[in-house]
């Protein structure tokens, strides 16, 4: 049990190594785009490998893990880390959608000052980073809260959506230019729904723990949380 | 072990049950844009939610099955099962973005004869199909080969996406129209990578198990492709 202790505690660290890697690229990728930085966009493209090896060593541990896991709350614990790791590799893919945006946008003439974007990329990461906090300290209400505000940064991109279309019509000389905003916009509006995704999971990993814990009196075991 | 084997295959069932709606909702959606038939987007988008919860449906018969999964090979296959269950819930999703612009586009006067996008929604189900029938008769090789041709798909997504930025350049007054279209084929161009995901695991979930099996002597367990 000491063991199976320690493994867990292991596959907890992996996904919030995973985590800050995932929230880093995002950051670096939207700096580079403002700061019109190509060694940093180049690099947040090579180091996405390093989240995609991280989901591989995660799905490695977490399988070696299910062997050895005593309760069916353990095996729902496992499954659901096993699913937040893909969606922080997607967030991965995402920073690198990003970062190739900003190199093809460094090479022309500015659009505009952007203020959207580094607020659309604040708000997806700040629920992502809330959401991974609500895995780790066991709060389903926490990740509770996080998915309304979904709704919000999909609202913020339909709204640049609309601007950029707009933009197009008048100039048609910015079109390349505003499709790679749209693009970039859009994948911050998914690295929202990957935080979404993983307050869902987090909310199902709990909620669906306490109604059986009500109902049947099994424990909690909280290995993932200390 | 034989109520196992039966909850297997179950599990199976499941999984092509989801493989073929989320297929036919593609199609639909696909056949709602080329006929402009505003019922049958409308139907694409309701019927998603069926997608939906079969996803949920699976993810617990996972959990029940890896309780009591007897070899490490079980419970690679059943989390592989979970990770392509997400994947076709996915292109549920997508299948539903299709519609949606479907909509808006049937709202105004046809850009052009659609031949393109009925092409590589074609590639992209071949794909995923192939993929799903190496996953049910083990068949490494054959998923293999569905990887490159994801390729093709992006290949065909880029010049679509090419076209339309120069005939919006020409005739802002299609630009609402192109971007659409160009939603359109990035849907479809996401649904080759959900196959190629589905490959790839299919690949892993093999080859690994052949490794394994020459390397340690332990035998495979066959249960899921009966």
């Amino acid at each position: 049990m000491q063991h199976f202790d320690q493994e867990l505690a292991t596959l907890k660290e992996k996904l919030l190594t995973m985590a800050s890697l995932a929230e880093a690229a995002v950051n670096k990728a939207i700096k580079a785009l403002v700061d019109r930085d190509d060694d940093l966009a180049r690099r947040v493209k090579d180091e996405d490998s390093n989240i995609d090896r991280l989901e591989i060593e995660m799905d490695d541990a977490a399988i070696s893990l299910l062997a050895k896991a005593p309760l069916a709350s353990d095996l729902r614990l496992i499954t659901v880390a096993m699913k937040i790791s893909h969606d922080l590799e997607r967030v991965g893919d995402e920073a690198t959608t990003i970062a190739r945006r900003s190199l093809e946008l460094s090479h022309e003439p500015q659009l505009k000052p952007y203020i959207d974007i580094p607020r659309m990329a604040k708000m997806a990461l700040e629920m992502l980073s809330e959401a991974l906090d609500a895995f780790v300290n066991r709060n389903p209400e926490k990740a509770r809260a996080v998915i309304p505000r979904d709704k919000e940064v999909d609202h913020l991109n339909k709204q640049l959506h609309r601007e950029l279309s707009s933009y197009m019509v008048e100039k048609p000389t910015t079109i390349t230019r505003c499709l790679s905003l749209m693009v970039i916009s859009k994948s911050l509006e998914r690295v929202a729904d990957h935080a979404t995704n993983v307050a869902e999971e987090v909310v199902y990993l709990y909620e669906a723990k306490d109604i059986r814990h009500s109902g049947k009196g099994q424990n909690n075991h909280g290995t993932l949380s200390g």
